[in-house]
């Protein structure tokens, strides 16, 4: 079930480095783009960094709207996380033709992809230095969610009765690496 | 065995979003620090951001030298790796107190962790706003490297047979997940 994750943990969400699914909309168009570079930038406000292309079309809404939200795709979404990666919105409505569900969170209009696990909201934060010479967008989380049945208490749980939520670990060409095992470290 | 990678794919070493140990040095002095967020910019060439707090030595340490790696921990250095997240290097020479092998890359006087399974050089490509705002620095990186057991013709290949090897990926408080599984994604 999707709860509301708090500010303070938002960031452990994307601390492990999953591939995310940059949704964005404007006007009345849409998109979704698969992104292998993001990353937190600070706990406490949560604030991200995610890389979007100067080719994208999710550029062009994010840019006209201020607003992107990273889903976190999970291990039954591979397929849908490798197609979005692969085509453009300027085409087709990847939402329509691949039948991808989505609801609202707490930003009008922005959409969430329903199967994903987690979900960050996030408003851009305009560095239009590093946005043309990095394509890098920093942008601040107003709201983070996830599934409880994976992330629950602050913490991603990882385990052998729900590995069809496990997060994704682009390695290149549509190949995921999963976060399949665990282990604590030690301090030395 | 480890072998040179090519400016092409040595931004495929850290897609999947790997936790990375900062190695700097700069005028007899060195540290290594842990970093769970850092990500690719630019495949060609190839360019990193890495978050480097401001409270960090490390910090100190690239902004004089301009040069900082990112050493790849593997399943192995779990212990390792949370501890040098945990400690100063203002306190103590880690690498003295934890026993950890260098090695020489290209960068005169720039420390590589010998136990590791992939590195990155990098120039820091100074941007004081974003160092700033975001602790985020970016760097272009000079030279790659990767053991060959475990990524090899410009892959990672995480197998049952070098699990050892793999990559580490922070969920806190000194959790790691391990990508212990792999799939291909097919194009809906």
């Amino acid at each position: 079930m999707r709860q509301a994750v708090t500010a303070a943990h938002a960031c452990r969400l994307v601390n492990h480095g999953p591939t995310v699914l940059v949704t964005s909309a404007h006007g009345g168009r849409r998109n979704v783009m698969a992104a292998a570079w993001s990353m937190p930038v600070e706990f406490t406000p949560p604030r991200v960094a995610v890389v979007i292309d100067k080719s994208t079309y999710t550029r062009e809404l994010v840019l006209a709207s201020g607003r992107f939200a990273l889903n976190l795709p999970c291990r039954a979404m591979a397929d849908v996380a490798y197609t979005v990666g692969s085509t453009s919105g300027r085409d087709e409505d990847k939402f329509a033709r691949l039948n991808l569900a989505t609801f609202d969170g707490s930003t009008p209009g922005l959409p969430l992809l329903g199967d994903c696990v987690a979900w960050l909201e996030c408003r851009r934060i305009p560095e239009p230095h590093a946005e043309a010479k990095y394509d890098t967008f920093f942008g601040e989380v107003v709201a983070a969610w996830a599934d409880d049945r994976v992330f629950a208490n602050g913490r991603w749980s990882f385990r052998d009765d729900n590995t069809a939520l496990h997060t994704l670990h682009h390695l290149g060409g549509g190949h995921f690496a999963l976060p399949a095992a665990t282990l604590q470290g030690r301090k030395l």
